[in-house]
């Protein structure tokens, strides 16, 4: 049922940034502030093995029971096929305006963010709150670049305050998949920090040619040429390097970074090596922001 | 032991392409012909697990029971830390000379044949036999560059019939990865041969943002803008594709293929897209060439 006239206006708000693995919880004022908030593991796949969508059901009534009878606002893998209910994907170019109009009540007082789908073949599910309330909040301008790294590396094109565009790099998973299962497992033991083995990794990408520098990197350690505790690093600007180079990051860009500290350091490193500069954002403070808004423009009309 | 001066001379030899899950095991006349051949699946993996270096003698035992009593040459995984004895690898630039002058002789009358090491961070261990045969035969010129496709493919530039550098890509390896392993996995159940999604695969690849395009198999799947049949054939395009322009093919280059018929002709159409021109060479026949080249620099010594 996509979302109706049925609002109740309420002073406070419940918003859930609802992933794969893991979840957060915001109870938020009128004014957008945080007045109380708990991350937990009951992610989508948690859940979704318990019980289908009354199992979903459940955990907002939980929620309620502990921050307040509220209304609900879920953003991410909570509207895809695995979560509670299917939620279509919203094109590209979209901002606030188009979001809040197409929220999904998935049960009474109980609404799903859309996902955005980019024509060229891409989709994202949660990340869109972040980079609109990066807008928003005034912690990115309305026209830049944003990158959200992780797992799946996010990198949005905003223009005018909306996401005019978006490509998704399989980063981080690749990095996973590297390491729990390859042949280069057994090298990729070591830290992955910013240092000389990062960064000749990142300059290594630029020749363009991933799939053998990849092997190179368990050759290096075989041949001496480089220690097998700098080979995770190394691994690392590989990929990192790779991803901020085949976003079209050069001299000169901005690019405006919604990530943890220890990738947050990663992606600083690298844009520098490439000639950009890189800008922290809080990612929290982002999502927060942008649930806000997207509320806001409900509960106004 | 190195090789030293005790080789008895013979009109015929043994001849053993062992790798890491199967071998080959050929017997060879003076004149470099095969006189029987058998394969079977007594990888180094297999007999390593069952025994350390007396399995391998056991095996060698057993082969020379089965096609005589005659001298063996092994190439391949054989020569690593998980085979028979760990063979030093020979530094690139390296012709048939410089591998007949490190045999291995690792029981008696038994030689294994060291890998090739590139001082730019880069192994093999056997494919060099088939390098050098294919040239010793005639199947390439001796100035050429080769490819092996494969789990781990390599890339050979030989310069007067000698290995001058090589550098390997983990293509294969990788399309295993994703479709085991990965968040694609899902996706990648279709049939792979060459057609219009695996010459999507090559053409999205020339973006050179393969972290990105690998993600948006994904995608694309699930926005219906590819049908789920294509995107295994759309995938091995990818990586194909970005294995081939990263050992540089462009307009005019001419690339000599070892390989199996099914990687021939992905290799062969994306080496085509590119603008080069592919030869297919027999591998089989490369490797008994080079291996019997290697033997008469032995015996005739």
């Amino acid at each position: 049922m996509p979302f109706g006239g049925d609002l109740t206006v309420n002073d406070r708000f419940l918003a859930i940034d609802w992933g794969t693995t893991n979840r957060r919880v915001y109870l938020v004022d009128q004014a957008g502030s945080v007045l109380d908030t708990f991350r937990d593991d009951r992610g989508v796949l948690g859940v979704g093995r318990d019980g289908g969508p009354a199992a979903f059901a459940d955990e907002v009534a939980a929620i309620r029971a502990r921050l307040g009878d509220l209304p609900v606002i879920a953003a991410g893998m909570v509207g895809s096929q695995r979560g509670w209910a299917l939620v279509p994907y919203l094109s590209c170019p979209s901002g606030a305006a188009q979001i809040a109009g197409a929220l999904y009540e998935v049960a009474p007082r109980t609404w799903i963010v859309p996902g955005l789908s980019d024509p060229r073949g891409d989709v994202m599910r949660g990340e869109e709150v972040q980079l609109l309330g990066a807008v928003h909040a005034g912690l990115a301008p309305p026209d830049a670049l944003l990158c959200q790294p992780g797992t799946h590396c996010k990198w949005a094109r905003m223009e005018g305050g909306a996401v005019a565009s978006f490509a998704t790099s399989m980063t981080g998973e690749m990095f996973a998949l590297l390491k729990q299962h390859s042949l280069l497992a057994e090298f990729l033991t070591g830290p992955v920090a910013d240092g000389p083995a990062f960064r000749a990794g990142v300059a290594a990408s630029g020749d363009g040619a991933l799939l053998t520098a990849l092997f190179g990197v368990r050759a290096s350690a075989l041949l001496g040429l480089r220690a097998v505790e700098d080979s995770a690093a190394h691994a690392s600007g590989l990929l990192i390097g790779s991803d901020v180079r085949g976003a079209g990051v050069g001299p000169d860009s901005d690019v405006y970074l919604l990530a943890d500290p220890m990738l947050g350091a990663l992606y600083t490193a690298a844009i520098a090596q490439c000639g950009g500069r890189a800008h922290l954002v809080d990612s929290h403070a982002a999502f927060v922001a942008g649930i806000a808004q997207i509320w806001s423009l409900v509960r106004d009309r």
